[in-house]
């Protein structure tokens, strides 16, 4: 049924004999290359997307909320090399071959849209975002000017300026990049300018020490951005944290005092409202204080728990966070926008972010062009090309409402309440601690280790359990469920709740299958 | 046709009252919130991405050939924001509206797929790509580990693996990221770690000034990185041109012995291969040669440029990038692959890039996984959430072969040729300079001044054409083109040939539009 005619070059089925005589006709021919007329076979083009969209349709989307489907169909990498042709040849391959590959990468890809992906802070499928997203794809836009990208531009504002409202900020300035990493980078670096403006052209160089805070739960990424900056990861303090997870602010002022007195230049406290592992919450007001007495810029990696802003109930969790000069916040993760879908927002109204980050490129950003130039906000950023990430998130909430969106964060919550309540009810589960959120991180003890003296021999058995019951689930494909071991904990299991497509019975049966997996450990 | 049902809440179609009546009765209540059920109306979602789908056709894929189509529909940003209903409301808006928005965003947005869109360095739709984009998104990948990622890690080493062949090293590495910019700042950071590997840990403080040289030319890019590093724009010593825009190495290496004498420590070389603007290409060989003598890391930016490697023709213009350290090269540049596909590849093969940017993060990199974990690659990024950029490229390059992208750029080289022809032939276009690539930059003379003394008046009214021009193509809707003053030269126009669905007919068809538009200047 699909044609195996080449594509791409002059024979292609659309282009008739007469045609191509006519072409003949008034042919140039420069460098060996006819230039007369296109050479794609935008029909045959046309075609392929339209038979694959068919197998996109039927593979992932329809099957996305079906959980008599795998989650993942296991193959070692060795062995998925030889399944999967990836060699890349000189001919290319007929349509119909393309759509097998296309079949085959859907196969053995982990279907993260699955009710019982569990796996990573994001997952489930959003109906609306992923149309935004095909959207993006077929028009292929890069937003740094209003002159190739105004509407990509004008709903990156427009979201931007209700994510401000949402932190509870007057105003304020932003930039959708990619990554929650990246984000933390960005605040980093504009801490820093603020600090120094003159940082930004002479550099570290010769100049004290620059500190920063932040706590020990905190995500890797801030090591990354240390480095990545020449700030260097020594020169992060990391502060203390109780036995939920939280910065301790007793602590955090004691490394400031510390700092000042080895001669260093404090000039970032970076909170975190919803840890990776533990989904706990800095206590961002005390935390504030801190930084207002000693004028340290004060950001919040919100990254994951920036999503519970959108609640009334939950928003309680990031108290204060209106103090803060800047936010990190991810609405692909609880908000199920799409990866990726990254926010920095920043509380300075006088354009920081420009002067930080602007080169004044003059062949992108003319500045006698005949609209508004203001509008050209890609010198904010550290990207030249950048996609309109911002687009996804408008879509959902058009179509969700800011009552749709929240309703996600309440379920995530009530779910993560319920299986709290599960495992604690449920012989052979323990639970590490009371979650804040909705990461619940638990031990599962088998059988033949119930009765047994919880003493170092226990917990290196304990330790070996989780990855076990991983290769089990991962080679049936029942589920995906993250483990880790953490801050002298041996390994434990992190469950994270996102999914609207989850419900209470997803919850059982996930507790349910670790006991069948592990049941013999 | 398109049900106005709300699709979020358990209301919707495709529950039937018995189902409803049954959950009840096996009701979960937790914090106000039924925990029964899935509470997503897949069929609903499945309908709306299907009606989208067709739309996305109808509006885009097939107009993307079609030159009677406009370019773009130009709104002013105020008068846009009008048209567009931007606002985010408490409640979700039904299909039909949503629908209705997104045939909005695609009339108001810029077609850069339209064979007349020439502003910027990508354009033009590769049918192949873009399914791979689609699959992407339904499938909502993030690459850091195998356990996730399985297909689009070992596609992504594939890719890279075949990069590095085409540069002509016998063995490399290499990470996929969001831009040329990026990758840049990638290069800058492992060269800086390669010259002192205690930067990662210690900073910039304390240390001698860093030095990098590049050429004026540059992307503007190169002083973003070195703000963003740390090491400060004042650093980037801006190596002088010839007449083509391509470094002079003399002139390299004064600044190396320049530096040197201030004791400051140079580390880095970053030649140009494809400038933005008048695509010219640095002398990669006697670049390297100074960097040999002074043991300096040579990056390439090949973002533009790189892709000239898939022609056996023209990958002459690179002759010694096998010499370079590391390569930024963009495949949805002139090869098409969809924004954003863009990789820094490393000749090191000693792990430089993991050891450079790890930080280890256990939640994530475990290391008694069941499965070999050197496939874990997502350590060797700055960010965490990745996207499978070389997907795209991959499934291009299945389905066209080198071949076919060794004739795309073929047939942009001649493209641009034919169109520098016909420039010298016409009257009232005039030359900047002979292209080595598909950037073609030339002034339009209108009629009253073909007379005219070219004095400094001339020159003054010649920098206020092509403004004018631009501005009624963009109104008119016929094509976009880019324009810039640049060192010392009043502005221009810079015409970009990239796409193969431009022929001939579109090189004519664009000067005759701007003699129309700019005939009566």
């Amino acid at each position: 049924m699909i044609d195996t005619v080449p594509a791409y070059g002059l024979q292609s089925t659309n282009i008739s004999q007469q045609e191509i005589l006519q072409r003949k006709k008034t042919a140039v021919l420069v460098d060996g290359v006819i230039l007369n007329g296109p050479i794609v076979d935008s029909k045959a083009g046309e075609k392929f997307v339209e038979d694959a969209c068919k197998i996109i349709m039927e593979e992932v989307i329809q099957k996305a909320t079906d959980v008599t489907e795998k989650v993942c169909e296991w193959q070692p990498p060795e062995k998925l090399k030889k399944l999967l042709d990836l060699e890349m040849r000189d001919t290319g391959e007929p349509h119909q071959r393309l759509l097998q590959l296309c079949q085959d990468v859907i196969r053995y890809s982990v279907k993260t849209n699955h009710p019982r992906f569990y796996n990573q802070l994001y997952a489930g499928m959003d109906y609306y975002s992923l149309v935004a997203r095909f959207i993006t794809e077929a028009l292929n836009p890069s937003i740094y000017t209003y002159e190739v990208s105004p509407v990509f531009l004008l709903v990156e504002e427009a979201v931007l300026k209700k994510m401000i409202e949402f932190i509870g900020w007057k105003e304020g300035d932003g930039i959708f990049n990619p990554g929650g990493s990246v984000s933390n980078m960005y605040a980093m670096n504009l801490a820093r300018y603020k600090f120094c403006p003159d940082i930004k052209e002479k550099g570290l160089s010769g100049l004290p020490r620059l500190v920063l805070f932040t706590s020990e739960e905190c995500h890797y990424s801030m090591k990354k951005a240390a480095s990545f900056l020449g700030i260097g990861t020594q020169n992060v303090y990391f502060i203390k944290t109780d036995e939920r997870g939280k910065m301790i602010p007793e602590e955090l002022e004691k490394q400031v005092q510390r700092a000042r007195k080895e001669g260093a230049a404090p000039f970032l406290v970076s909170a975190t409202a919803g840890t990776t592992v533990l989904g706990a919450f800095d206590p961002l007001d005390e935390i504030a204080d801190i930084c207002e007495k000693h004028g340290l810029w004060l950001h919040v990696d919100a990254s994951w728990g920036g999503s519970a802003l959108m609640s009334k109930k939950h928003r309680k969790l990031l108290h204060g966070i209106h103090r803060a000069d800047s936010v990190a916040w991810n609405p692909h993760k609880m908000l199920m926008a799409g990866i990726q879908c990254c926010a920095l927002l920043v509380k300075d109204n006088s354009d920081l972010l420009k002067k930080c980050y602007s080169a004044n490129a003059s062949y992108l950003f003319q500045q006698d062009k005949f609209y508004d130039v203001s509008y050209d906000t890609g010198d904010k950023s550290i990207q030249c090309s950048r996609r309109p990430d911002a687009f996804k998130f408008w879509m959902m909430w058009k179509a969700l409402g800011t009552t749709g969106l929240e309703e996600r964060v309440n379920r995530a919550h009530a779910l993560a309440s319920y299986l709290v309540d599960e495992i604690k009810k449920r012989e052979g589960f323990r639970l590490l601690l009371e979650p804040e959120y909705s990461n619940i991180c638990f031990w599962y003890i088998p059988p033949s280790m119930r009765n047994m003296e919880e003493g170092p021999k226990f917990w290196e058995k304990i330790h070996r359990v989780a990855p076990i019951i991983k290769e089990r689930m991962m080679k049936k494909g029942s589920m995906m469920l993250g483990y880790q071991p953490h801050h002298g904990k041996v390994n434990f299991f992190r469950q994270i709740v996102i999914s609207p497509q989850v419900s209470r019975e997803d919850m059982d049966l996930l507790l349910n299958e670790i006991d069948l997996l592990g049941g013999d450990l």
